[in-house]
């Protein structure tokens, strides 16, 4: 085989990338399960959950106490207590108290509590309050926390721990959430060996398989695992054939780019009803990316580079992700730093430079020297990334910076 | 029973109480266990990781291209390019070049690699280069991105996609990981109902188990679920005894305060191998939490208000978690903003105030209105919180804060 010399005529950026593919996705619903409290959790809120009732649903003593009508206790203090008959009826008539723990219903009549540790039992009739409340006072009002018909949890809303103890308050035992994607993931290359799997010298393990996978799983998606395939078109054609009848989204790593073993475009054109949105992106590392559709379902081609692939997935496929599943993406985590020393990149690319963050009388961020994009280490020593837009030509010594923090 | 009228004669301060509770930690340890890479996805990396090999472990193409000697290239451009021979016996001899694809071992003889935009064959035997490249030009060295014996990801670390991509690139099949936690957890209170089920107006439903369960499971701990136990000694104390076989941490919430239901303590006390490490904290909200060792495993006190144990399990628990599991605490998300308006604290205290994110030429923080912990909207709707150390007193408007991120 003759090597190709066809390059990549035309890089197109990255907004541009994601709004081709996003057009496809218009009215796809990957449907919803009802999946019990605790299960929802990561997972994304299928519809809007609006409340059905107040909380409190009722007044209730917001501290432990006694119930009281605001009005009786008007000048009590310490040495001049004032002096409540505990009520006999369950009600609170003028000149009556009840004991009511935290949460309880405020008796009827009562308007106010006085917390316990400013009243004291002095027989089995009477109480002294050694000081003053307002109305409402240590009461938790109907409605107070949350009121009837008020939005709860927004449809697409990743639910968090706080998310699940609001609807645990509110007695949902069983919550709709969007189904997991299926991600159909295949690593190609002659030179791929599995892991665990004495290699020769000439052969390279896997990463792709493993940094997708667990990238997928970290946004709750479920991963189908294809494994390798050779650079061979028939064993490639039949594992996306595959992934097309089980996954919605398919990431084929390796083959992408100009290489004489490239053999990914001619896989996604042996397909009858396939056509590419792109091929060839504005991003740096990753630029041999690129999409298609089979059977209007979405065949991701990554570089083969692990750092290539795993940059395409946070700048191309991760909000394909969002977006099929309908999710309101989470925001990143961000620090402003000052770069420690300049960083060259390339203006019309959209630039991942890793970095390591450092303290020192202020917080700075060293780029990491790498020699292209097969630098695995690169990531894994990374605290965070600084994307560079394609407007912006280098990063000066001394400039701040926004790094978006890796976990 | 009368209104026990002890309240807390002292409040410990957070860093104390996790001082105490840590002490009986020491020389403890859970364990690991051998997991597929892919399961070590956010599980605690038991030993360090050291790299038995060097990467790459030959020099390598770091793009597909000619490998040559860099000094048969000297003065080749576009205009005026270099002949170069193919190679016949695959060592690189001078004036000779071969085809090396990306991650293909540089063959013998050769120092520097054309890339294959740079170069073109011309005929059968030979290729024509239009680039000067000096030595090791895109050549991926021998250890370059990882040394041997470099360690690769320390003992406690938390691994993220990043770390498997590198374990994957260095052939590691299987991790030992810290064996999960197991957390026993019990709900208190005649008040509460189990989620799901219609209740009546003087009872509220259950959210404890769900916030504290979730919090657990961000942390890939493994819940024990005890249920609701009633206001009655005997109840929680078979619960108590329960999770104490099987758990290695045992959170009770509810009844821990000095109401006239808060049995916990006399539960605890109940116990013959028992002592409380602290009761009563220096937190708000969660001033009510406690610690006890029962038979040398840790049962918490956490109080009966939803917010206040998320709270606590935030200041006191997760730390004690991530101690048991030998774990290097991730970094928390934080962003800088400016107060919206003044927010009482009280000095001497730990103080949680729950805000609001509001971009507007800078981003602000808007304390969210409260009326007690008992408002578990206030965590639901908050994008941070603002942790205000026990030597500060109010936080006024306008003054710049940390907003810890919640996610």
């Amino acid at each position: 085989m003759d090597v190709r010399d066809k390059g990549f005529k035309h890089y197109i950026r990255i907004d541009e990338a994601i709004k081709r593919i996003e057009e496809h996705l218009k009215g796809y619903s990957l449907g919803y399960e009802e999946v019990n409290l605790l299960d929802s959790l990561d997972r994304v809120n299928y519809e809007n959950i609006f409340s059905e009732v107040d909380i409190p649903s009722v007044n209730r003593a917001a501290m432990d106490g006694y119930s009281v009508k605001a009005d009786d206790t008007l000048g009590a203090t310490k040495h001049n207590p004032i002096l409540l008959k505990l009520s006999r009826d369950g009600k609170i008539s003028k000149g009556e108290a009840k004991y009511t723990a935290t949460g309880s219903p405020i008796p009827e009549g009562a308007d106010a509590l006085v917390m316990v540790e400013e009243a004291k039992k002095i027989s089995d009739e009477e109480i002294e309050v050694y000081q003053s409340v307002p109305p409402w006072k240590n009461i938790a009002r109907v409605g107070e926390d949350v009121k009837k018909g008020e939005l709860l949890i927004e449809r697409g809303k990743i639910i968090n721990p706080q998310q699940i103890a609001l609807l645990a308050a509110l007695g949902y035992s069983k919550i709709k959430v969007v189904k997991k994607p299926k991600i159909g993931i295949i690593s190609t290359g002659n030179e791929l060996v599995e892991v665990g799997i004495k290699k020769d010298e000439d052969q390279v393990y896997d990463v792709n398989r493993y940094s997708l996978s667990s990238l997928c799983k970290k946004i709750a998606c479920d991963v189908i695992d294809f494994g390798i395939a050779k650079d061979d078109i028939n064993e490639i054609r039949d594992k996306v054939f595959r992934s097309l009848k089980e996954a919605q989204i398919t990431l084929i790593s390796g083959g992408t780019s100009v290489g004489e073993r490239d053999l990914i475009p001619d896989v996604i054109n042996s397909f009858q009803n396939s056509k590419f949105l792109f091929h060839g992106v504005a991003l740096r590392p990753g630029a041999p990316a690129g999409a298609a559709l089979i059977d209007n379902r979405i065949v991701f081609l990554l570089p083969g580079y692990p750092v290539s692939t795993m940059v395409c997935f946070d700048a191309l496929v991760k909000p394909i992700i969002y977006k099929l599943m309908g999710a309101i993406p989470p925001k990143e985590s961000k620090v402003k730093a000052k770069m420690l020393r300049r960083a060259a990149t390339i203006g019309g690319l959209r630039t991942y430079v890793r970095v390591k963050l450092l303290e020192n009388h202020g917080l700075f961020a060293e780029p990491i020297r790498t020699f292209g994009a097969g630098i695995i280490s690169s990531m894994s020593k990374a605290d965070g990334i600084i994307i560079v837009p394609e407007d912006k030509e280098g990063l000066e010594e001394g400039e701040e910076v926004e790094v978006t923090l890796l976990r």
